[in-house]
């Protein structure tokens, strides 16, 4: 092992993520198992703080445990025995389906990784994406979450096992976002596999024959009602904000989204502030180029 | 095919890109061709515009011939018989190692491709790669471009065949870089092949061993000290830029260029400006995320 200069503390943020649709592939080793499906990579994310010190053993306090165990994992690897902190900051709620589990692993592991200079992108996110698939947290947030954009996973797997393209889209274009009710990720597949699968494919096929995000979103939409994630009552606000000049919308798990331009989103943001008082409402951008490193010296004194 | 209303114009922005070092990989098809290694997305890119009219008979006009090829290749592929005007604009020289026509290539066809809702990124990207190698303008540039960050290209070919890893960066990394001279792909392959590859493929090694900036500048500038890129006036201002703090530096084809962050790059900079006083000298940041499609409205009345 090389030499390591400790304490040292090393920031990473990594953007939310929306699956618009998924289909379950699953293998026998976790780094091949995942999702194939499209999804939406928001400027909204997760800022993970990761402080390493010496220590007569491995110990990892803080985080969730999605995101420690992910940490476990490479010190083990690496035979190394040092104190870890975790510490993550985030505006948007975990377990409702903005990817935020699989954000705070990532987040961790490439924390963890660039304080220790020992792996790339890909490698870090290998890490966090098994470390997902085995406590059934996420299968394919954490691949898109590296690969930022309005993503198509269309080989499943780990980054660097898995595939990813992308949807072109203007610079400008908008998500808004209601955080309707918690759903793990576990009780949502477990529920409705059969039918996930079949429209998630259905779904795949469409966006490939022609990427473009308006039939993104009528394919998202189309997989929410065949799951069961638009009931009567919802149908009637994404139609609302599709005549409000959404180019979309749709809901994943307990997630209502819409994604627009200009002065369309402004409007369903307003509109989805009123439906829903009492909820968390957000208006992003698109996020593109995965996780972003902090430089060092912002963590100075840390 | 789909309805077009036409004339249409799209406009696209890819980022520039420095090859720190490459194998040549070669395959029959040239959807598999392409090399290995890694390199710099620069936020110095070219902007392309594409507008599209009706015509009687299949016309490309304007930009450079792998521009118009990728464009004549998808026209032809979707047997569309219009005028397609292809504008490049960058303050960045064609045939010196910036990976301008690479940049040009991509822009093309994916502002074609937006303009017509017809591909992903990948499948855009796949045109522009296979005129890249069909012209031996290019073997990675496309597929380097359509990822963005500090890339390291594990697999050679087209975007969507080849796999692109990536090496973690804090986000205040800087390039400093000069133009010293044109020489073509074809040229520099042709009459160095053998230590290409072999050292290519040594430094590819290296970089996947410890994946830090520090190794990929180390490494990029061994493989340009063995595969003659560095004489020793160049070994002289190379140390020099080291000296004054850069985390490496190192020569491409017809550019020096170096990394750094915060002061030393400023004092690069001015070194390099001193140095090489009737040479393009450009400082700019990393860019991250791949091509971007500029808002519709941007474009309104041209």
């Amino acid at each position: 092992m090389r030499e390591l200069e400790l304490p040292v503390a090393v920031e990473v943020w990594v953007p939310c993520h929306i699956t618009c649709f998924f289909e379950v592939r699953e293998h026998e080793n976790p780094i091949e198992t995942g999702s194939r499906g499209a999804g939406l990579n928001l400027d909204l994310g997760v800022k993970t703080k990761v402080r390493v010190e010496e220590s007569s053993k491995l110990e990892v306090v803080g985080g969730i445990e999605v995101s420690r165990d992910a940490v476990k994992r490479i010190l083990e690897g690496l035979g190394l025995a040092v104190k870890v902190e975790v510490h993550h900051d985030t505006s948007l709620p975990l377990g409702v389906g903005f990817g935020v589990s699989g954000a705070m692993s990532l987040g961790a592991s490439l924390a963890l990784s660039v304080a220790l200079n020992s792996m790339t992108i890909h490698q870090a996110g290998a890490v966090a994406h098994i470390t997902e698939v085995e406590h059934m947290t996420g299968l394919g947030d954490v691949i898109a979450q590296v690969h930022g954009g309005v993503e198509v996973r269309v080989r499943e797997g780990a980054p660097g096992v898995g595939v990813v393209d992308w949807i072109p889209h203007p610079d400008d274009l908008e998500v808004v976002a209601v955080a309707l009710r918690s759903m793990t990720t576990k009780e949502m597949i477990e529920d409705r596999r059969e039918v996930i699968d079949r429209e998630g494919r259905r779904a795949l096929i469409n966006v490939l024959s022609r990427p473009t995000l308006e039939v993104l979103m009528s394919s998202a939409r189309e997989f929410a009602e065949a799951v069961g994630f638009i009931d009567l009552e919802l149908k009637r606000v994404v139609n609302r904000c599709v005549e409000l000049g959404a180019l979309g919308a749709s809901v994943k798990k307990g997630v209502l989204y819409a994604v627009g331009r200009g002065k369309a989103v402004g409007d369903v943001y307003n509109y989805l502030k009123e439906q829903f008082k009492d909820k968390q409402v957000v208006k992003c951008g698109v996020s593109r180029g995965g996780p972003r490193v902090s430089p060092a010296s912002s963590l100075e004194g840390s």
